[in-house]
């Protein structure tokens, strides 16, 4: 079974075999895209931030943020609709931003001294976007739940501690990009 | 006829009497909220740009986008939608920004000294925003007309040319940072 | 003796009286800038994060960064410039940045409804910087001292809980936003 | 000769022979860094904008900016900091932004129909970023020298006509996001 998202599978590789993908891991940095569904008011205001549940390679349960390759001949809009709707389902209606500027840009490495986001398996570096969405979520694959959370809980201690690869820096980041950080 | 927004007549001059008001022009930055709204395709790419067609005080026409004051005790976001309801009408159903950063800010000065932005009575800055409207815009007031445009032709000279106060700048920044300027 | 600022005296109240200026403060939004002077190494990279010790109006000492109003006439970079002056000396030799756009925009309300940012004084509404300085900080006026902190020591909860107004939420989305968020 | 920036030779193409590069360019999206060299004033205000003169790969004479490929294990700020030593000397002093977050993302594709911006030889992704240079710039290699222009000069028909890729939009969108589009 191949991993090309966060702990994500993706059925189709990019014209990639696995062994090929492995051998370019090593040595070309992979281009990610990462989102934060949010849930927001009449006015724009975000009130839920939603975090995925996903059971990790080693079983273990870790939370995450939706996150997936970019692939070749692909924009990054088409990417990132692509990766919510694996992650949160067909339903889950998301507004991706007009702006194509991230919130901000998390360098991981396989190890953490260059950058606090770590992946074991690759130098990959994501684009990370807070997405509204306006319809109902239904995580699909290897994405067992996604919890919804007020913007403090999200930004707390407690769950940072269970995201990985640092992700919990990230969405803090994403939650100040809002105005949300306590 | 008084005029509080820029070139927009406000029922409700935040408990200042026309007086009061016209004295504090002379002696304080005013804080303006100010907005381009678009329309979106399904991946949240701009489309369309719509700008206003307003009848000036001196009965020129020009061209110029949602514009008005922050009042006394209302965020932002309050008025950011107090307006955008004002210029477009009440079935406009406008997208505000999950960010409160503003694409740009617009400092307008009575001399053309220190900005490309002129305000004739004062000294107003704004924070601007690039708002989605999905629903139908109806105009009211004094905006006779929304036009909606390509953002290559909302970047245009000859629209930027008809554009009231400099604000051709600043149509051709929001465009910018939604990565459509030509 | 009057604050204007955030608990900063300003010798010049921009040609209004104390009086005049306390009759506007019930009126109308005030806008103020704000700063976060950061040291950065070869790379751009933030490296640590300046916070300023005040004696607040009533003797207390609180934990506070460069804040100030826009006067009449002045553009938001010669008001962002006066004031990193006023509270880190003449020898600091700040880098404003070439972008406008605030990190991020903070409201300030009487009361803690609106918004998670107070000023029992007014309504205010500061444009956010992170500023790099490179010479020698020598806080004057009522600042009494700059202690410098990694990112991660000014966006810890200690350090937030003795800053006024709110403003801990502040400091950890600037240093969110420099990428640096723990 | 090969060239993996664009239009840029890179004596260490990141442990990739030319071969395997040339194989991956079909196959995944490379990740680049692009920075627009300004000159700034005492208040952090964009003066002159710096735009590369560069012989093609046909012998053509093309303006661009700086540009080049993020290579495995290495940071953005690091890829950032050495394509800005490559093209402009190691005496221009870059003074690299503290945010990681770029002012626009531009996606370079081999056809036209899916970005404005064009790159024959590969799907790239570029973080585009404006950066303030202090000392002299001496272009190495293949760029034969930087033209210093006012902002509005750099935005110009004139200079967007003459630049490789689509980049004139991706400089304009560089002026726009420091105010200083006219």
């Amino acid at each position: 079974m191949s991993f090309i998202g966060t702990g994500t599978p993706d059925p189709n590789p990019g014209w990639l075999s696995d062994d090929e993908l492995a051998g370019i891991r090593q040595r070309l940095p992979l281009l990610y895209v990462e989102a934060v569904p949010v849930r927001v008011d009449g006015l724009g205001q975000v009130t839920e931030v939603g975090v995925l549940l996903r059971v990790g390679s080693a079983g273990t349960i870790t939370r995450t943020i939706v996150s997936g390759r970019v692939l070749y001949g692909e924009t990054l809009r088409d990417a990132l609709f692509r990766h919510l709707e694996k992650d949160l389902g067909p339903m889950a209606f998301p507004q991706l931003p007009a702006s194509p500027n991230p919130f901000s840009v998390a360098e991981y490495f396989p190890s953490p001294t260059l950058s606090q986001y770590v992946d074991e398996r690759q130098h990959a570096v994501a684009l990370a976007y807070v997405v509204p969405v306006t319809g109902t979520c239904d995580p699909r694959q290897d994405a067992l739940e996604i919890t919804w959370m007020t913007p403090a809980e999200a930004a707390s201690d407690a769950v940072s501690a269970e995201m990985e690869g640092g992700r919990g820096a990230l969405l803090r980041t994403a939650i100040a990009s809002v105005g949300k950080l306590p």
